[in-house]
């Protein structure tokens, strides 16, 4: 039998999962199996300045690639990406988080090695809280079948991983892996049968039949049955903000981001006013609703995920969400054809006026017209995001966003990851001033790898959302000139923008770097803001009893 | 019986514990407490660009001033602290960490609101891993004696505590605190009066005793207790790297900081050839012990710190240190006064030469007399850190570093909380490049509170203790232009030095700079490195199992 050792094994399973490239910083207790990357034919060692950028770097590299990896060493490393975790498990983004840590034998010599905090377990035990499993590796005969339950768990689930990696283990010996095994969840025949029977029943009495779509079509990779389902039931499609792009934005049935009283008004009363609603892959978050805006009714609603399908008040259990959508695509022509609907009438050709400021409103309306076949927008929390909710998506899978977990910080290094996850696509970053500072310096990881993102910071000085939520002294930061980063970093383009005018300049001098990071410091004012923002800010202050910051 | 609300009862007690500023990042969640925060005439709320930059700060703050606090939101805020948290659990470093959360009542209805992770209390159980206390204030009867409990651990045990306020709970009325009552921990008089004679008679005997004396003099106010002991006795006294500048240095009976064999020979001769060592506050940690090297035996060797008294191979409980300290002071009549030890011959006064390249070894002497006395040094990790173990502090407590937790990223925002803490001080912070792209970017904070920290960045284009323990392509980092941070901020001064003399006009500009930070890219060589650190390598090496860098 072969055999191989335990840090082998992990590499091995990762690239025969198509994993190409593994995020993270070294440290004296993951060295050895950082050595064990680089040798790695396929596999790439990606360096980010800080855990957390590696982590959301892996997230946005899972969330379009479909598997995402961190090597990192002991609690100093580890436990930095914590919250970068927390936003993958609540958003279903399958990474794996790879922490080297004290050897066994040294463990036994001392009890206070460096970067221990309570004793060896407290790292593991606090992933544990993060992901959907979580193992030591502390025994080699025990290690493949831990990787192989972990790996599972964590493809079949789409959710984070914790592996910690002893370093006296990783090159001990230790069976090799076999071939890959498909994975087999659970599935009840008469369940699916029964479920799309009437589920078919329901959508054929409907009258305003349609469809909102959501993140875990990305996940599990279901855009071509959402697609057929759509071509041969002619029902109109609207996206959650987590999902959107589930489906070309320029799909004839493609109606737009369902966010409740928050969005778009159209599309609002296209989903409210449903009288039999097919969400499919959704997770009915505050956000994505619009903070209990939805009128969404449970008794006209099929509620369909990876996890179950709810029709009305009751639910079905193992039944694949695939299988449940091609029945209905496969029983399509039983349902009445819905009225063609008119697409609303096509936003007028932006006009840039030259000495005019720039306005959100403005500002993202030029940039529906930026945005290429190759483009993929990432947008950070705030108006990076509400901005970006309307802007017409080319193709799929091609917008990302935490728009359920709601973290800033995740849009400059899930630039580098998407980037390197799909070579072909060039990011368009939308960034808060705030994010920025939080997680800026990532720019350095896409400058360092040769990738060409577009980052706009939105700079209205200070932390807007929590502006017009509730107002105080403490939502105000110090103005930095972004722009100058690329000074800093040696390398790269920046400018700063104020007018109409100067945005038109930067757009076409980006788009001419193509061979590195450009940095535009959109300069706002600052109680500019989407409508949306606005609406958000007045439910958020109400749902937490605060009063809203002015409107 | 006086009345008063959830929140502001937890503002009057830290109030009250002479807190005067708190560290954080507003978020919906805890808008309500930051505003009783702002509201407060004793406190200051101070916004940090990252979470676990305000961690930091509020460690360094909690240092020097005796207690930290941090406000955060839920889950995207508190996570984010999680490291910074686990290193003042481990070095013992008392702050208070406050964590907006969603209502009680917004939580009944909807179990997916923005922030969230797998349940509820996701956050508070991984606080409870790196805290000595972590609650959740979720009625007002029972509040007031959980911030009690919590507060009181935090003081007692001098490590991290945990408290979470759901926003519809920090508005409601609860009863109003009492008076502060002084901490009574358990206390044994006969176990306290027979450890003293125990180790009054070793020490009696000792030909060659000696003190090694550790972090938790600072942490519980025993600088005094020991000046009386050494005053009195006239033994010797070395400091842990982590406990360095318990004594003043320039004290005559300071012999400098004890390493294990990564240290100076004349202090490890006279601590490892004691027949009589009396450790005081101090944690056996690798990295203190210069990773084991360390020969002390245990029947030579009273071990007493704030958890017990160890005295040879047995031990007493409920023994206050300051108290056997004290008796021991009282009875050092009969200890056998030791040899005048001469002290080190004082190293030749630094003469710069103008266009001699600088190495650390050269840098760090010049640093030597670069302190003044009201200076507090701030070493990051790396040679940061053992590069500035061998500086001769001017008066007590003015040395921060995380000696033995060792995350990076430490010392720019502590440096923050340090000045803060006491604003007499000026700080002068050691950070590698590598640390500072972790979080370089909180001199963001020293410049909004007009602080003037001077920054050198040892800048050998990489991550250089991981070099020396083990190369790899994973070392290298970009090199970035740290100088020209300066300019992103638009505030403070900065230049970069490669000479000795570039060095000389650079420490003139920044002393004249009072008023705003200094940033100095120090330019070394890559595999420049104090003997320290290539001894440090080698070892972790070694213990690792690794093939060590170049040394």
């Amino acid at each position: 039998m072969k055999t191989t050792t335990v840090g082998r094994y992990l590499v091995e399973r990762l690239e025969q999962c198509g994993l190409r490239h593994v995020f993270g910083i070294p440290g004296d207790y993951v060295l050895g199996f950082c050595d064990l990357i680089v040798a790695s034919r396929q596999l790439q060692f990606v360096g980010a300045c800080t855990e957390a950028g590696a982590a959301f770097a892996a997230d946005a590299y899972a969330r379009v690639k479909g598997l995402g990896a961190i090597c990192v060493t002991y609690c100093v490393g580890g436990l930095n990406t914590l919250n970068a975790v927390a936003g993958a498990y609540a958003e279903k983004s399958p990474i794996v988080v790879m922490s080297g840590a004290p050897g066994l034998g040294e463990r036994a010599r001392s009890p206070l090695l460096h970067h221990r905090v309570k004793d060896f377990n407290t790292q593991r035990l606090i992933f544990e809280k993060v992901t959907v499993a979580a193992e030591a590796l502390e025994d080699p005969a025990t290690a493949p079948t831990q990787i192989e339950e972990t790996l599972r768990a964590c493809l079949r689930q789409k959710r984070p991983v914790y592996l910690e990696l002893p370093r006296d283990v990783v090159d001990q010996p230790c069976a090799g892996p076999g071939p890959l095994v498909a994975d087999r969840p659970a599935r009840d025949p008469a369940a699916l049968a029964e479920a799309i029977e009437e589920a078919t029943a329901m959508l054929r009495r409907a009258r305003r039949p349609a469809v909102l779509a959501g993140v875990e079509i990305h996940r599990f990779g279901l855009q071509e049955s959402l697609l057929e389902l759509v071509r041969r039931s002619g029902f109109p499609v609207a996206a959650t903000l987590l999902g959107k792009s589930v489906i070309s934005e320029r799909h004839p049935n493609y109606v737009g981001v369902y966010e409740g009283a928050m969005g778009r008004g159209d599309v609002r009363r296209l989903i409210e006013g449903s009288d039999c609603l097919l969400i499919l892959g959704a997770f009915m978050t505050d956000i994505n609703l619009g903070v209990f805006t939805a009128r969404l009714a449970v008794a006209r609603t099929i509620n369909a995920t990876s996890e179950s399908i709810q029709i009305r008040h009751h639910q079905y259990n193992h039944v694949p969400l695939k299988e449940f959508i091609d029945g209905l695509a496969g029983r399509a022509g039983r349902f009445r054809r819905p009225r063609r609907r008119p697409r609303p009438a096509s936003t007028a050709r932006f006009r840039p006026q030259k000495g005019r400021r720039l306005t959100i409103r403005r500002f993202f309306a030029r940039m529906d017209e930026f945005l290429r076949d190759d483009t993929i927008v990432i947008a950070d929390i705030g108006d990076s995001l509400f901005g970006a909710a309307d802007l017409t998506i080319h193709r799929r899978t091609e917008f990302l966003s935490p728009a359920y977990y709601t973290s800033m910080g995740f849009a400059v290094p899930a630039a580098a990851g998407a980037q390197l996850a799909r070579p072909g696509l060039r990011p368009i970053v939308f960034v808060g001033d705030g994010a920025f500072q939080m997680t800026g310096q990532e720019l350095s990881m896409s400058l360092r790898h040769g990738l060409n993102p577009i980052v706009f910071v939105l700079n209205n000085e200070g932390y807007t959302t929590e502006r017009f939520i509730h107002e105080g002294p403490y939502n105000d930061i110090l103005n930095w000139r972004y722009h100058r980063f690329i000074e800093t970093l040696g390398g790269g383009w920046g400018c700063e923008v104020r007018t109409e005018g100067e945005l038109e300049e930067a757009l076409a001098t980006a788009e001419g770097h193509g061979r590195e990071p450009s940095l535009i410091n959109v300069r706002l004012d600052r109680w500019d803001h989407s409508l949306a923002l606005e609406r958000l800010g007045r439910r958020l202050a109400r749902q937490g009893g605060l009063k809203p910051g002015r409107g």
